[in-house]
């Protein structure tokens, strides 16, 4: 299966969101995520990188104004 | 292998971009893509979907101001 594992950046280190994700939507600030189980997840991040081979996304919330 | 097919939404039809994608940098306006041949392709859209399990990524042009 090539579902990803999704981190998100908090202060330089890589924190695991949610494992084994299949389906990523960006809509407008947020981020929604399901896996292959349907846990389902909404997180106001974006999108920072994907490498797929390695299975991994990575998001970085915004910064704050 | 993990990488995924990349395609942009054009008039509602997916269009291939680019094959067996492995990394992805959305940085700004632009995306940047490199796949396992290494090969490289930046366009001007954001992240519409991702369906990892399908090996599949939509992307989608800004509209136009």
């Amino acid at each position: 299966m090539c579902e990803a594992n999704v981190y998100v950046m908090n202060k330089n280190v890589e924190e695991l969101l949610l494992e084994r994700v299949d389906t990523i939507i960006p809509k407008d600030r947020e981020i929604y995520l399901e896996n292959i189980f349907g846990e389902r997840k909404t997180i106001e991040a974006r999108i920072k990188e994907l490498h797929l081979v390695d299975h991994k996304i990575i998001l970085e919330r915004f910064e704050k104004g």
